[in-house]
């Protein structure tokens, strides 16, 4: 196939799995004969993930396009680690007087803070202040702890999106860290698919935009991270050993809505679409949390 | 069996498994016939916890002491939520002006910046300033989101040490969040076994202490904590579903090696110990991360 593969993670009513995604529609990979990896994850720890493309790509679809539901692209990895503060003028939009930091700021999202492609995102009944941010994720291939810059685009598996949903009076809820408001649940989304990573310039110079009712509010290019996809990998590897599936978050651009005056906080029935080039789109409406039933 | 029961996971030579912990060893409980959870993760969730130690207690031990290697006691949770700044005096001793805050401070930690008791911690070889933080943590076992106060307790299945060990210098490295100083590989330990949780007088007015070679460098009560253990469990479910197997590490006293003035860091062969009244006694002794072979 000519066609970049796209792999998704996907549930119908009666079965969960991962495919290969095209025009006509989704191939189960998951459900093929001698396809043996439970989850995209494992898939990418094998290294086959070309090469149940290269299988199965011209196969029959098993499921039109709408006859299943998006997943997250890989549904437990072992870490997402979530970039701040790593496009221009972002610095600037906290305006805290604190010069730019010679280091990436970082934080974790558990995989249940994300939905998949057209899945609702959930505005928490805690909070009005519920926000946008369109990013790129990577996901790590080959493992790897001090890895050389020179080295770091070799263990990236392949590429998808984020919208990094944030719940704003709770990501500075307590003296320090975002974790709380960065984590609420299916508050943000990934997808809608992994596109594999082939080499440099599919990254170097992608523009990023994140629309909301189909108006712009993001717009930047990669070639403007402040700490690239490079300089990521080989400071995050410095403490912690990144495995196969693992995800990095790589940051946001200028303009989310906490950034306007007054704030343009999301609302249920707001659709919010991240798109860049040669990655994907992707899409989420929001809604409220249900306040029935909720309380375990 | 009379004693309290202690659940261990562990290794050896040939296998991984975890076991029942005896003063004359170890009962291997993931070899016995029937037992179908391959981790204390699985066990939590069937809720199986007293049935096996009702059920193995008094089977002839298969591991002497130091036949085994204790690991972490749930090898894969889905999260280990750490809270920062819970007990009297921490917050002064940032003297950075800020008052108290009303709600806990939460940072993530991945299972692998851990180990299990006895096992070396690693004092990374980017920085010096590696320190202590002697905690108790425990162990969900029933789930539940927006948990209230007065059922909080239900869900705690076990409880656990920690030593949050901790690498200064990498913890405000940027511009937000502790995340890098706080996942360095292997710097800290949690152990060294699960005491299954019984009732809110085990861990009321508990006393906690940290010993650097035999010194005590932290001592106080868990009866001071600023967010107890209900107000954190109602906390934490505000934002994410909490599951079996989660942990949550509850917060250090005054006292770690950068309090101290000058401050005290840990250096290779320093043995910190981590103990808690009815929890049990963690042990780790700190090593040089090895220069050479890191690199991937």
């Amino acid at each position: 196939m000519t066609q970049t593969p796209q792999f998704a993670a996907f549930h119908s009513d009666d079965r969960q799995g991962y495919g290969l995604v095209t025009e006509r529609g989704l191939i189960d990979l998951s459900a093929r004969q001698g396809v043996k990896w439970p989850t995209l994850r494992e898939v990418i720890e094998a290294g086959r993930l070309a090469a149940l493309a290269e299988e199965f790509g011209d196969r029959e679809v098993d499921f039109a396009p709408g006859e299943f539901h998006w997943d997250i692209p890989i549904p437990a990895p072992e870490k997402i680690i979530c970039v701040g503060v790593n496009y221009p003028d972002r610095n600037e939009e906290y305006k805290d007087g604190q010069a730019a930091q010679s280091n990436p700021s970082l934080f974790v999202r558990f995989p249940r803070s994300f939905v998949g492609h057209e899945a609702p995102i959930i505005r928490p009944s805690v909070s009005d202040k519920f926000d946008y941010e369109g990013e790129i994720a990577f996901v790590i291939g080959k493992p790897g702890r001090h890895i050389a810059e020179a080295d770091a685009l070799d263990h990236i598996a392949a590429l998808t999106l984020c919208n990094e949903g944030s719940v704003r009076d709770w990501i500075r809820h307590a003296k320090f860290n975002v974790t709380q408001g960065k984590n609420f649940d299916t508050s943000g989304s990934l997808g809608p698919w992994l596109v594999p990573f082939t080499d440099e310039s599919q990254i170097a110079d992608v523009r990023l935009t994140t629309h909301v009712n189909g108006e712009l509010r993001q717009d930047d290019r990669t070639s403007r991270m402040i700490f690239g996809f490079r300089k990521l990998i080989t400071y995050i590897s410095t403490f912690t050993t990144l495995v196969p599936g693992d995800i990095i978050v790589s940051g946001t651009p200028t303009g989310a809505g906490a950034r306007h005056d007054p704030p343009l906080w999301l609302v249920p029935g707001d659709e919010v679409v991240v798109e860049a080039e040669g990655v994907g789109l992707l899409r989420n409406t929001v809604a409220q949390e249900d306040p029935a039933g909720s309380r375990s």
